[in-house]
């Protein structure tokens, strides 16, 4: 999409932030992390699946790749790409960076986990650590020589943080550890599906936790008000901040799971006193941010986080098609006129077979310009010029992260699947690489917030906040795109034509999602208007998507070529194949439709 | 569906055939299935997919309890259920045979699958062997002693059969073997995907294969009508009938699948030496029927072979739906009215997890009764009065198959995703059933004859047969359940007001379906009418379905009660939430829309 003229997208260098970079620092990054991607992350990509993490004396062992490809990683100075320079950064935008990142999670999406956990985590700190927390968490992450993870579930409390109960109460004994690193807390509690809960990988793990302190009764709060975040480390920094005395934290067992196998995933006990500390049980933390505000500060972050789950969705759908279009020109197989004495033709020479190819490169490439048009905003938050812009550009984030994260999870899933089909009974072999990237994109609508939640997070929620101004905003920035596409002058009047068809088309969607989300938002009903959030979310992700492709139509305008008469044709694809799937599920919506929430347990 | 009063269907207990045959004796029939699943078929599901078959010392090694459950089998009578009492068969209908395999299917497919592939082999022989080749190979795999496998497909002919280079030439030397079973041959050829191929399981293994008899230039016919079949044992048959000589028959490797693990999977090589039969190589087997015609007999099977595979997928889809109901209903997370200090609520409080039980519920006993109505044909075709009702019904059942195989291998894989996501993390991880289900059930898509060859199958061939006979055949049905909907009289003025908007929304697309259909037939560019047969086929399985949840309905009536509530609620949920999907399909299909035909190689 180099080359958008979008009004409302003033050039990105112009900022200060970024006026080291230009287009070859740009394309350097991407080169780096292909390169990285090809020489350290694919060639363990199937070993990762099949030797899953396991236990060996009490450690978790993983394959002799793993550590390598995040040593390089480290080198690569990724971690910090986004940061400022103080920090080691390079201050690059985060919609280069995600770009750039998409290349190892399309190679090897377990194993770019542990960094990418890593980097989520010291991001948490910037924002919400002291100055001495990032210093002595954050900046080893940032430099790749520590990992971290986020330790949120119980098994009682998976989507329903509100009701973890690890406790935390306050440690007076100090034993040597600088205050400077905040209040310290023993932390008890089991913590339940934590990716790359533990491993020896890298120098240290610093676990951000989530936990509750009891109030003066003993007793802990409700709910999330009573939720706070601490930093665990597996081992407490020393005084020069070196890994020392190990924590009182215990990996009490592996989830196996359906893909992503190689992303360790551990239940960890805290404080049982496997690992006493100053000779006595509790896991040593300290407070980050304020008491009860951890659920705050974890949410800060799921935008970002949320964005990389819709990332890694595209990532391993865009694989996928890449192994299948492979697979479609290269596998001969049946023939297009019936005459048995002519050789066979490649797969790709059938209709149906391009039918599937179409429909993986409308969703890998209609997903990625989502999520990177989400990172924009990112970078648009930052180098905002006062706090209304700043809050302006947070807010359409806000309302476009549920959408970018569940879009390309059901979307670019089905990809895989189509992947898997145009393979055939190959696809179904574990010689091939397409079941294991339909396996590990399975969790892609699940972590983070399942499909569910972030459905409710739409409707409920961003559609709502500030009497809708996320919506009207963006409703705005996607009538300027239409207004532009309509009078488009490419110098071709098919292709102009084309154009001002398909935003007649997104048109009558974008206005009709209006229309249906000011009746849902007026519903007497509340629970009722909400019970078909999950439609509502689809609905909304085809719009925005539509959207997205109106966007590449309209640069890819009259440009002669097979790279922008692809880019012409999966937009015609979108538009005849994609977007009138949401025509039912917009009248649903607007009748309300009650069948699922009158439903009566007894029934099923 | 008990009860039903569709004036097409005259009581299949009048016919003689199934004269020994009452509700009693059918229930007898399912009950003793369903215990069969749950003693011996069940308990290793699980094992059957981490335990998979694996080669030692050249012989494929199962898990134990693989053998006890097919004896167990064999013991049960199944295998020989719907044929003659001539024959060791109960003469039972189809239509229940297909609804007690179901629950061996739901409980382990994997095992199944040995005696399932054994009965479909055993009918090809009825069907197209002479008796003497019945006697030697079909009685022993009806009475569960031998088993057997379809040889079809080669490395470079999968779909396309016609490519197939298997070699047969005739074979003088008798070796003692009576001649009754045929003309005897020498068949040299390396066969792919074959499911049983090897194993310890049964006394014999009696494979079916597809090879071609060369002209005397030596040369093999190109295309379909050089095709012949031929029964080809593992061990010849001595002169008691007895397992006796090895045949020229070699294991040469395993393939390792994404699902469906517990059904061995082999590359066979027939002829090369590896076993010499009197001193010298070929794999001696016997023609079946006419030469050239081995296609013909294979496809003759094909109808109840895909409607086998549509009532697998149905029962991995049901299984998945049982273990999420009863997860949705054990497992409390969240609440409904966001009080913290009160308990959590189960999942299936939420309107959300409703809405995907209640989809999985409308997939599966839709599809289920799709299959059902299949088998049903079945047995009219066999108990017909007279070729011409035969000829009709068979008609029917030819152009319902592609559709019951391909509808259930689509939304039961649907309802297996629900299955997983009603699960939350816990669905990714393997310690539940749903993630190897979902596994399991998406082979159903490809094999036998993958989703776009059933698409081409419904219209480019059946659609048009007979002059359109077969497809105006099944809208009279479907417009005569329509006008019984219209005027149904059940007591409850609710409930035929219901039935009649059920009516009415079936109606229109029954119309516009035929409309479509009519259109396409009558396109001036057939290759471009058939480009989006896919579609069609999707299209056209939606309205089937919703004509089955119209007949449930109606069934269901104004019966109270649990059951029948939520068979109410699941017709509802179909015609509100599924059959509106179509609109845009049958409009995409109007158009001709020409995305996927007009694309090129080079845009992708």
């Amino acid at each position: 999409m180099t080359g958008s003229t979008s009004a409302h997208s003033p050039p990105r260098r112009a900022s200060p932030r970024f006026a080291a970079h230009d287009r070859a620092t740009f394309d350097a990054v991407l080169d780096s992390c292909e390169r990285l991607a090809e020489a350290h992350f694919a060639p363990h990509a199937r070993r990762s699946d099949i030797e899953e993490p396991h236990i060996v004396d009490g450690c978790v062992r993983l394959p002799d790749a793993v550590a390598p490809a995040l040593r390089a990683f480290a080198d690569s100075g990724m971690a910090a790409a986004t940061e400022d320079e103080a920090l080691g950064g390079m201050q690059l935008p985060a919609v280069v960076e995600k770009a750039a990142l998409a290349y190892l999670a399309a190679a090897n999406v377990a194993t770019v986990s542990y960094a990418l956990l890593a980097m989520a985590n010291a991001r948490l700190l910037l924002a919400h650590g002291t100055p001495a927390q990032v210093e002595a968490f954050a900046r080893p992450q940032l430099e790749g020589r520590w990992l971290g993870t986020m330790c949120l579930s119980e098994t009682q409390a998976g989507s329903s943080l509100g009701d973890i109960t690890t406790r935390a109460e306050p440690d007076d004994a100090d034993a040597g550890v600088p205050s400077a690193l905040g209040a310290r807390y023993r932390l008890t509690g089991r913590k339940m599906w934590i990716s790359g809960g533990e491993h020896d990988l890298a120098g240290n793990i610093v676990h951000l936790v989530l936990a509750k302190i009891p109030g003066d009764d003993g007793r802990l709060l409700d709910g999330a008000r009573g939720v706070s975040l601490f930093v665990v480390p597996k081992c407490l920094p020393d005084a020069d901040g070196a890994p020392g005395v190990r924590n009182d934290i215990a990996l009490a067992g592996l989830n196996h799971k359906l893909g992503y196998r190689g992303t360790v995933n551990c239940v960890l006990h805290f404080g049982e006193g496997a690992h006493p500390v100053d000779g006595r049980a509790g896991a040593v933390g300290w407070l980050v941010g304020a008491p009860g505000r951890g659920l705050a500060a974890m949410f800060h972050m799921m935008n970002e986080a949320r964005i990389g789950v819709g990332l890694g969705a595209v990532a391993l759908g865009y694989t996928g098609y890449l192994h299948a279009l492979d697979y479609a020109r290269g596998r001969t197989q049946g023939r297009v006129d019936g005459d048995a004495a002519t050789p066979q033709v490649p797969l790709v020479a059938h209709a149906d077979v391009r039918r599937m190819l179409l429909a993986q490169k409308a969703y890998v490439e209609g997903g990625l310009g989502l999520v990177l048009y989400c990172a924009r905003l990112v970078d648009e938050a930052r180098i905002a010029s006062d706090d209304a812009a700043r809050a302006d550009t947070t807010r359409l984030l806000d309302l476009l992260t549920p959408v970018a994260k569940s879009w390309p999870a059901q979307w670019c899933l089905a990809a895989n699947d189509l992947a898997i089909q145009v393979h055939g009974g190959y696809g179904y072999a574990r010689d091939y690489r397409v079941e294991q990237l339909w396996r590990d994109n399975r969790l892609n609508a699940i972590h983070e917030g399942t499909h569910g939640i972030q459905a409710i997070d739409l409707l409920g929620r961003k559609v709502a906040m500030d009497d809708g101004a996320a919506f009207a905003a963006w409703t705005a920035r996607v009538a300027q795109d239409i207004a532009g596409a309509r009078t488009a002058a490419t110098g071709d009047a098919a292709v102009d034509t084309a154009l001002a068809a398909h935003a007649d088309a997104l048109d009558a969607r974008l206005q009709r999602l209006a229309e249906v989300t000011a009746a849902l938002r007026q519903a007497a009903d509340p629970r009722l208007a909400l019970a078909n959030a999950s439609v509502y979310l689809e609905a909304f992700g085809h719009v925005a998507v539509a959207w997205i492709w109106l966007q590449q139509a309209r640069v890819a305008g009259a440009t002669p070529g097979d790279f922008h008469d692809g880019k012409r044709a999966a937009a015609r694809y979108f538009f005849a194949w994609e977007l009138p799937r949401i025509d039912p599920q917009l009248d649903l919506l607007a009748s309300l439709e009650r069948t699922p929430y009158d439903m009566r347990d007894g029934g099923f």
